[in-house]
């Protein structure tokens, strides 16, 4: 393909994303901020940070610690960054979005703003609806890595773009498929990582195998709820977008979030979690952006299992009473 | 309670039924084959073979060898025997069953007849539908010894009886709800062993997280298809009878029947898997006659994941290379 895309971030999906793009694309752009990582790259093929077992095509990628050069160097822009830095990072842009299609592989909320990233790219960034796009699991990367069987949703409203970058992304080890539900898709990836917290947090409590397929068997109907509510369209929330995507997180032993979780249930702080994980999850911004976002609905839907874990996190209530409750509530 | 209830089966769940039944209920009748086993409970009152942890209330407890004997003592009947055994140990009843309301917590198909359980009881044993009912999971046996939360669906076409069953097995560990969909749940608990075994094969092939996330997220769908060509009535598949029993099954490292599918991924044939684990997965029955059923059906519904471990138990195909086709029939 002749069309260039840029990779933006330099973690564990980024990687796993850059290593598949180089053999489908001529050139691909890589910014990461780590200038030492960017040299390490050019001289051992490999990332000394994350999946570091994985070679890269280096003859094919274009590495930059420039932002700007980044985004100027292609028409697809993949977004790969922990949504915490994602603001400060687009900051430094001298160069303008709005002529770009900017796909997100970020599955969270931009913290300050509240908002989910396609719609923070097209309030602040002026990106138009068109141009904007997901890029979906259920995929650790660290499996990707391992060219173990994965499948990719690529959504975009825009059905030629979508199926650009779904070919892009298409191995043999990679199937993709592509959908135009930009806002479900990015609406329920964050969702689902409160409801891996959420798994975390019951875990660390105590509760059981039954117990959790209990919660997942809510969850997803509330995500389905909550994302019907933010955009009514005809979606079959058991897809692997959705679906899939919850239970990987879920059931993922090393899901930060439900660890994060937990750490929260088995009675640390959330303030000696994150000192303690020494980062943090997703989940909990998402936790507090997604609570007021229902609750800014007209008519908020029931959502107990996300009102639960805001009442862990934010209102510092004690997650043992708190799911006790809970489970009064689910069925 | 006045109302008295017989439990068949002596295993684990059978166990863990009567040990929540005696909290609720004056006297519950306990039938199983083994009378070394009754001999050993009156005296120690632990199952000597299952959840022998488990302390039973002897007291309430009327134990016999005697399925007549069972059969007499109460108008509730709670079935729990392997479904492989069904047929023999009903042929033992010199009484008729067509004036009882009997309950299947067993989740299989009979396979002799290839029916599941309540149709096996309207056409053999002729029980009217109204007195027909199933107890459905998520739940494993060993987690309800464990007084770990777990929450039960009681389905029956007469709400009165379902009721009543529910009510007797509520317990500050056990949530109950009612359905009347008892054909749905019973299709839906027979087809998840089918999946927990695909999970198992696909897993015993070395297919990652990923895959079997994307793996349950189409037999979800499927079990929805399938049971809708069988029985249309307006269902939530992804209620916990649905959706949270097969998470539950398909997730679990202990489930019989995944294990069961992960030795034949790994290149054991049906018969040395079966001779290994000395023992046969109902997934192994429940693959034939659900295959049979759907083929039978006017126009029948896709289902390319029961149609694949058919193909690996019952035509003799590789794994490997169904498991390969299967991967391009998911999405």
């Amino acid at each position: 393909m002749e069309t260039r895309i840029s990779v933006i971030g330099g973690g564990s999906w980024a990687t796993a994303l850059v290593k598949i793009l180089t053999a489908n694309i001529d050139k691909v752009c890589w910014y990461m901020r780590n200038e030492q990582a960017i040299e390490h790259i050019r001289a051992t093929k490999h990332n000394p940070n994350y999946l570091s077992d994985v070679h890269l095509n280096v003859a094919k990628l274009h590495l930059t610690s420039s932002l700007d050069e980044a985004v100027a160097f292609s028409d697809y822009i993949i977004l790969c960054i922990p949504s915490a830095f994602l603001s400060d990072e687009l900051e430094k842009l001298t160069l303008p979005l709005s002529d770009k299609n900017i796909f997100s592989a970020i599955k969270g909320i931009e913290p300050k703003s509240g908002m989910i990233v396609g719609e923070y790219l097209q309030k602040v960034h002026c990106v138009p609806d068109n141009q904007i796009g997901v890029v979906a699991g259920p995929c650790h990367a660290e499996e990707v890595a391992l060219e173990r069987l994965s499948y990719l949703t690529i959504a975009c409203t825009d059905e030629e773009k979508a199926r650009f970058v779904a070919d892009a992304m298409t191995r043999p080890f990679v199937k993709t498929k592509i959908s135009d539900d930009v806002i479900g898709i990015e609406y329920g990836a964050m969702l689902k990582n409160i409801y891996a917290l959420a798994a975390g947090i019951a875990h660390g409590l105590g509760y059981g195998d039954n117990f959790q397929s209990v919660l997942m068997s809510n969850a997803i109907r509330e995500m389905e709820r909550y994302i019907k509510h933010i955009y009514k369209i005809k979606r079959n929330i058991n897809h692997s977008a959705y679906l899939g995507d919850l239970l990987v997180t879920a059931y993922s032993l090393f899901s930060r979030n439900r660890t994060f979780g937990t750490m929260i249930g088995k009675g640390y702080t959330v303030k000696s979690t994150m000192a303690e994980m020494n980062m943090v999850a997703e989940g909990y911004y998402a936790t507090k952006s997604a609570y007021n976002i229902n609750l800014n609905q007209e008519k908020p839907s029931r959502t107990p299992i996300l009102n639960a874990v805001y009442k862990v996190l934010y209102e510092n209530k004690r997650a043992k009473t708190v799911f006790a409750e809970l489970t009064n509530e689910l069925n």
